[in-house]
């Protein structure tokens, strides 16, 4: 076994003399601090490209003889203009698959597997990627044609037609598929009147044009936040250099994707789908903390508590295993930068969709006052393991940085959770808790062959019908 | 950059020979031996636990503080009897979730999560694993927790009813999502009299008893052919000793879960599942080649060459790309020890079926006399690279020896894959392909809203309609 790092060790003779000031006796785990594990011993190194240039991170890693480079940037669909909803979803197509350059879409495509290289772009809910893998030998070769797509993508009408039919046909497969359509409406219930809770429409996407794709690219490449990231074989400084010839004349923070405010929280509301299926999806959302908040760290440990932390987590072990009302149950919590969104999920025969409902609405409201000290602990301590896991790929910590630069959040917030955690309390879960777990607010969506008159909705919130595939 | 290893030192000074030998005239792609990239200096190593035990195999990485253990079994799907279809399923549930020896269900879920392990039994098609991360100080607890969970499991009736419900659910799922519904068709057309065929239907998962899973432990636990391996963060000598004193009695290779034999390949056969959706989903495929037929490595090259290559595969370029037909398409290649199987789908509007089925044909029958140096030379350089890729996790590299040791193949097929596929030739590839992309051959699954009457199924083969969800 290897010697345990500074780190590690610093923390474990702070917890052995908090245990010998305790006069030895066993730890209270009301009060205890539980020794976290250790954190691997890898760095992400941070730079910028040249003096006033863009930033980049970086981990060396020369085990495996690949290289993969990300380039990130701010902007996303929650940036689509609404009348344009779905432009991002076009672009992420039509951009990578429209040819660059001097290169039509056959020969640029064929350069890369040419070479047995790996280049794709995607934009997301607030953050676009562009991902290159290459083999240590073409790295000249792939940063040749990623230069080529960022700054001279062709964009060529026919793609976009095409693109524009890819992302309608998945539009109408999403309606089909009920787990999708359930979160699709949770997102446009809970998000009313804010970005994040436009949804794309046939028509919306119809609306697309070349041009729209075309000032969305100038855009992203001229006043966005960029950064960029490196993983794997090579040699830093002559990386960096090579990247700097290339896009190290990245323009400054721009503003035009600004990161976006916190949303209202909507009235309750139960949002009922009708669909003609054997199975009813149920998912309860609300706004919650974001991820600066003193409440972070404490809502980690009651979702783990509550859904997201396997067989003996409450709603699995109450609705799945004890009862096997639900074929899939549990909860989520994402902390964004300004906000948060948390809720819970139940997939169940249509029968059983109001006592699953009920159950869930239990689970939540009792987490407060029901969570022991035993399941606070075995909650920070699984959630420090699961942390670990991420190091297993250096490529995780290269792109939380990036996420975090972009974000506007501290760069080190992965290396600051493990403590985070690990100093939550019985207390400090029970007032987040409290504060967050209400599951008379927020939204229910309910996806399922539900009467919309049953009374037990409307007391629960204003009950809204909703037509798929609209 | 680091330098390049031995053996990819060989190779370069191979081939820069060859081009030297060749009087520098540039390379004739239709004989040139394409240098394959050099693969990663991480070395599996082997051995058994005791003399005459079980064997084992580690790939030490002192990275992350994490030890996963994968304990592998033949055994699995294709050999529950008949009338208890299913049987790996439910078991692959209620056998982790229902407590050992002396833990009750949720203690024994407590004591893993308590220490953020992680603790799973699967089932598959022809192979059984489990699989244990732990921090490397919870070792021997998490050693004690799969010693119980091998050797004494409770497989308590209550869990295996509730197991049966979770599958009896996934099964109506499955029914209701169509590409689950076209493959699983797919294999019960393609494999029909044999073990691989067989589908579990809820009334061979309802008759599964208690006795039935305790019985299928006690074969899997005492006669089949076990196998360990062990990645990450741990000293080999160290964890030898302790998987020889909890596993080192394994018993011997057993009878009880022979090899498949090869399947007959059935008459050409359409098979029509009738959904009311808009989309079709189109599966054609045939038995194919076994992982050490001299057809094997040609064939990867015209799979990638046809559809699995990306943007610049055939069916992709043609039907997706240039036509806008297919929302997905590709082909399929996996060779197993003593067949294989390989096809195409694809993914379209109704409308579009007959076009998309005719286009398929066409892609694939067109191959042998239509590939290209060029694209075999592609297809080379780029399933080389892919391969490269699988080093990234060293747990591939393990599990692959694994794999096939359970298989009877040679344990080192993965190195031997670059220079396999290095050295197909367009002669070789023509030749795999006139062998095996014959769309007049094996068969062809269509789901959606078709008529079955309409002739031009009829000229493809014997037409069947099924009605999904038995």
């Amino acid at each position: 076994m290897r010697p345990a790092s500074l780190r590690a060790l610093a923390l474990a003779v702070g917890i052995l003399t908090l245990a010998a000031c305790a006069g030895r006796r066993p730890l209270d785990p009301r009060t205890a601090v539980y020794p976290p594990p250790r954190l691997p011993e890898i760095e992400v190194q941070g730079g910028r490209l040249d003096p006033g240039g863009a930033e980049w991170f970086w981990v060396e890693d020369h085990d495996v003889p690949l290289i993969r480079l990300y380039l990130a940037v701010r902007g996303g669909e929650v940036y689509d203009p609404p009348e344009l909803a779905g432009l991002a979803r076009v672009a992420s197509l039509a951009w990578r698959t429209g040819g660059a350059g001097d290169l039509g879409p056959e020969e640029f495509d064929r350069a890369l597997e040419n070479r047995g290289m790996d280049l794709s772009v995607h934009l997301g809910r607030d953050k676009g990627w562009i991902t290159l893998t290459v083999l240590p030998e073409d790295l000249d070769r792939g940063l040749d044609l990623l230069a080529k797509l960022l700054w001279e993508p062709a964009l060529r009408a026919d793609r976009v037609d095409w693109a524009k039919a890819q992302v309608a046909e998945a539009l109408r497969r999403e309606a089909d598929e009920p787990q999708s359509l359930g979160f699709r409406e949770m997102r446009r219930a809970l998000f009313r009147g804010h970005p994040r809770g436009r949804v794309p429409t046939e028509e919306t996407v119809g609306r697309i044009g070349r041009d729209d794709l075309v000032a969305l690219h100038r855009r992203l490449v001229s006043e966005g936040t960029w950064a960029l990231g490196a993983v794997g074989d090579f040699e830093p400084e002559a990386l960096r250099e090579r990247l700097a010839a290339r896009f190290g004349r990245l323009p400054g923070r721009g503003g035009a994707f600004p990161l976006l405010t916190p949303p209202a929280e909507p009235q309750p509301t139960v949002v009922i789908v009708p669909k003609a299926l054997p199975q009813t999806t149920v998912i309860w959302a609300r706004i919650g903390p974001e991820r600066l908040s003193e409440d972070f760290a404490a809502l980690e440990v009651c979702d783990h508590v509550l859904g997201s932390g396997g067989f003996t987590a409450r709603l699995v072990r109450e609705i799945r295993s004890n009862r096997g009302l639900a074929y899939s149950v549990g909860s989520f919590y994402q902390a964004l930068p300004r906000f948060g969104v948390l809720g819970a999920y139940g997939l169940t025969k249509t029968e059983s969709a109001g006592d699953v409902v009920d159950l869930m609405r239990a689970e939540i409201r009792n987490l407060a006052d029901g969570i022991t000290a035993a399941e606070v602990e075995e909650a920070r301590r699984s959630l420090v393991t699961r942390h670990v896991f991420r190091y297993d790929d250096p490529a995780n910590l290269v792109r939380d940085r990036l996420e975090n630069l972009l974000d506007g959040l501290p760069l080190d917030l992965g290396e600051r959770y493990p403590d985070e955690v690990a100093a939550v309390t019985l207390e400090a879960a029970r007032r987040a808790a409290r504060r967050h777990l209400d599951p008379a607010r927020g939204v229910w969506v309910l996806v399922g062959d539900l009467d919309p008159a049953d009374p037990r909705w409307g007391r629960m919130g204003a009950v809204e019908v909703v037509t798929p595939g609209e």
